[in-house]
């Protein structure tokens, strides 16, 4: 099962920092996480791909959270703000 | 289904500087992003949400490239550095 | 005689960082420094306003330390480098 | 007559912005002025340097006004926010 570093997980957020127009934070960022001596391949790296992630990550957690429910209703909602266990 | 905002992002990603030790990124973010007038509590937000977010949907993927191979080798390596469509 | 505030010397500064080009400094400058709160015009401070008054100071010192000289060389070598006192 | 360079000013000012607690801006300053690459001995820049030089400058400016007075008034109010020509 593949891990996320934290080397590759501060790209991400460089590249959405950068990708959303926040230009003193990624400039902050770029100097703090030393992206510029990142191993990374930026190419290969698509836009918006923190956001996927995050989304992805969020649909899993509903998923699992609708499957441990003995409760019939499987649509239950799932509130973003609820801590995580 | 869930989704998640720009909003509730930035302050994700807000948490993830701040907690990483990003003072100077974190510190230009809560501005850029307007992050002190955020409707979002704080205090509902975990330390690690982001990474946990991410790492989650990390899994998800796998999974779905796993479940749609015909091949027979359910546990492809998954490489992270993939452009994802 | 009139003296500097650190409200007013942190606006000349700010002023001297953005007309320079240094985005990101002026940008954490403004609120590090609470610039937009400053009751300093800015239509009536000038451009290089920092320069000139570091500029004038430098003669107004090298002429100090001439006419403090008591050696017949009254136009000595004023080194910038060297401590004030 | 020495004049101060912008390598020699963007030190001063950051050595101003460190000292004043201003520790993102300095942080900032640092990369975009290129500090770390600065020929300058930090050792022989005394701390106050950048108010120093201001406020001998305003001194000057000062006594330049008066001195250009045809007025008997010597002691002539000295406006920090007049436009300087």
């Amino acid at each position: 099962m593949v891990s996320i570093t934290s080397v590759e997980l501060n790209y991400l957020v460089f590249r959405y920092l950068h990708e959303s127009g926040f230009t003193h934070s990624a400039f902050a960022l770029g100097y703090e996480a030393g992206i510029n001596k990142s191993p990374i391949d930026g190419n290969l790296v698509p836009p918006g791909a923190l956001v996927t992630f995050v989304q992805k990550g969020l649909q899993y957690l509903e998923l699992e959270a609708n499957l441990s429910n003995s409760d019939a209703d499987v649509d239950d909602d799932f509130s973003f703000l609820q801590p995580l266990d």
